[in-house]
């Protein structure tokens, strides 16, 4: 599969990374040890140059983390500053290290040029850290392949299908196209639903209009608000995109990363809950638990997709008019994957 | 390995296919899913032809399925007739159909050519639906090879060994060997045992002509009856076959199948059971609980039989006296197979 | 990975080797059946010549192994002597035998040249029958290469870091080398820790001379003795090795064994104990359960630098100062493995 690597991926949720002990996270099928050097986060190769044990099980010790297999520590800069037994230290002894930080509740690892790691390129999500908004988080691993995730979210009219029994989004919800704009760095979705009553989860006595919008985001990444206005507003608005706090109901967000960690593996982390204005802590743990169950439906669809693909990789998929943004993203990232290739070249 | 592929393999128990949600099944290492368009039963490729999700996790509508990842619905004949959001549809949109039938119990599906689908050919089996017997039925999934299986079935002298503790058969049966006549898709074994005071399962007081036969047809189903007669019957009829009513205890039918689901893998189908005239579901019951027990020491031993020929799959083997059917059938499943490849490429 | 064959490898501890039933193990990727005709302890291809069932879910029949498939026995010497249904029997029906003998409470195979089996060869272990000693012993499997395990115990350093909570050597441990000796078939190590106050597990009131020692010998075998002297011993024997009976604490030995049974697989035996004159059964239990967390961390740390190393198994390593022992023994197996090589190529 094809990914670009000059991207920030989504490593872990920050709160899961303890601040004195080494975590152990892969992407892109590549083992990396994620550990605070005191305020500074560091992502390094999860493979101690010795004997290539890993990293993550060392132990933090200061601004510097040691081997526990036979004792050699490293710095944030991934050089060996000690090794037992022994006095000298061959420059050699050195852990490549990646561009990390943390930054809306995310820790972001960059895979690609270090020179073309820029803090601006880090997807503007909406953390649990944010005050605005009440939001629950979590994360699932796949046994697919990240690209399958990704096409999945590229596409919502799976909603009417997948998630019939749990999001209750009904069949004319595939019936109908968002509008879809290309964005330098993803896709931008929005759908306006007039008059709709709403889902089986947010039932409405009353007709509302309905926004949904999400920016699906390099590497795989997306950001998405939806909410309830009153019937009249797409129409009054030219069905163009609604101020948020105009919003009667419903006003929430959701963050979503599919990371992929190997050959056909991937982690999917996700916040969802609602605007503080809009909701409380009660709301954001019925929306967390609608989310297990359907995103928990997502996983059991996309893995038996991933069984039946593996068996024949190379038969081709059959597009259909939904696939718009899951072909218009899957052309940018070959196109970014092929400049990459032809910087290193030149580079070469 | 090679197999046979005009003919009728067992997919499923009937009663095990749903009359409203589609089955998974997977026959010569394709995915394949069993549905019912009403009153017809329906196998096709498990795959959709939008993004291969498999249409086993989709919904029966009347007389169509549809693909509950993005909703494109199929008829019986795999035309895609539905695809939300899109008007048109091109005719590209299909999905592979295999022959099927429902009989004596089984779901039957026609891996070959399908122009040469004869209903004709479906060995005839006694379904759990034949009045004159009480049987009971079960599968058990295999991590091996379905040659294994046909194989074991093909030299039942592995009962006086596997089946020590269970059916009880002494050495003395593998001692002497059965009568072996081919058959134009399949091997006959016919044998006498007189005088015997039976097995350990089926003890007598007194010493009977012990009668069994069976077939074992392409692609590896097995059906065999057997039963006990006065002692001197086999002499008096000269070894040749008795009528099955003259039986004066023990008539009983199986009917066994062996599907080659993947690579390395099988389903094996069974059923067993009295003669309504020589038994009752007590016994059946009785029969099934041994069969379990056998069937799990066959597993036991071919499972383990496999991961030794997975170590060193060049090493031959070296045929034994009992052997004699196992040779005959792998030869007619080589020949068949040969003339397959011949009409393929004379098609060509 | 690279292994010596002209060598006595461990099977299995000899008491869990039953009397009347065989047992599988697997060495070098090869599988064997270990059995007992009578007295002899028999190790034979764990294969039927007939279908490749393995032997060692056969039966014992005094001095013959009956395959419990199709009923062929064989006799300790791999000649098939009974085939069920057939009067001859071929030649060349005979399963390939390993020399194969019990010493020292362990069951050892021979897996190279026949010819040069020779039981001198048979590293000097303690068993657990030896009177002096009082042993608890077991085994661990490895999902990791047998050579990591080697490498493991030919770096002692890692006592510091793997074993910091259970052994509780502390990090001086590692600050100081050992004298390291080739052996023809080995490597020595020894080591005196003068004035030490002992380790966690075993802390002592008063300084003491703290002497270790073991042999590391092919095919990855190690026999260690340790025990406490009185502070001055190490200075005033000049660093010479003690007797063992002049300790006035702590004498005690430990048997490990390291067998690869396939790619990427090992099995690990071990035994430990006091000498009768320094502990009891209560001491034993105590260093057995101290044994089964430290070896238990081991095991941790090589499964999981057995899978760092296989996702790039080219990748060079880093020898440190501790790492001689390492290197030593590695370029013994190399030069041995290699001589077998030229003998073999000599010979055809």
């Amino acid at each position: 599969m094809t990914y670009v690597r000059n991207a920030w991926y989504v490593a872990a949720w920050e709160q899961d990374l303890p601040a004195d002990a080494p975590a152990a996270m892969s992407i892109l099928g590549e083992p990396i040890v994620l550990w605070r050097a005191g305020e500074k986060l560091v992502a390094m190769e999860d493979r101690c140059v010795h004997r290539h044990a890993p990293l993550s099980l060392g132990r933090c010790e200061g601004a510097s983390l040691r081997c526990m297999y036979h004792g050699l520590r490293f710095d944030a800069d991934g050089r060996c500053v000690e090794i037992p037994g022994q006095e000298l230290i061959p420059p050699t002894a050195r852990v490549k290290t990646y561009p990390a930080l943390a930054k809306h509740s995310w820790v972001w690892v960059w895979m690609g040029d270090p020179a073309l790691a820029d803090e601006a390129l880090v997807p503007p999500a909406v953390g649990y850290d944010d005050p605005d908004y009440i939001l629950g988080h979590g994360f699932l691993d796949y046994e697919a392949e990240a690209r399958l995730i990704n096409d999945n979210l590229l596409d919502f009219s799976h909603l009417s299908y997948v998630h019939a029994q749990s999001f209750g989004t009904g069949p004319e919800f595939a019936g109908s196209l968002p509008r879809i704009t290309p964005l330098p760095r993803g896709i931008r979705y929005e759908r306006w639903l007039e008059g709709t009553f709403g889902a089986a989860m947010r039932k409405s006595d009353v007709p509302l209009d309905s926004w949904q919008t999400y920016d699906f985001l390099i590497p795989g990444v997306l950001l998405m608000w939806s909410a309830n206005y009153p019937p009249g507003t797409a129409k009054a608005l030219g069905h163009s995109p609604p101020e948020k706090l105009d919003a009667i109901a419903g006003l929430n967000f959701t963050s979503q990363a599919v990371t992929p960690t190997g050959e056909g593996t991937a982690r999917y982390f996700f916040s969802w809950g609602p605007h503080c204005k809009y909701g409380d802590e009660a709301m954001r743990d019925g929306m967390m638990a609608l989310a297990d169950r359907a995103f928990g439906e997502d996983k059991t669809m996309i893995e038996a997709q991933q069984k039946v693909i593996a068996r024949d990789p190379e038969r081709p998929v059959m597009p259909t008019a939904h696939d718009k943004g899951v072909t218009l993203f899957n052309r940018l990232v070959q196109r970014l994957a092929a400049e990459e290739a032809e910087a290193r070249a030149a580079a070469a």
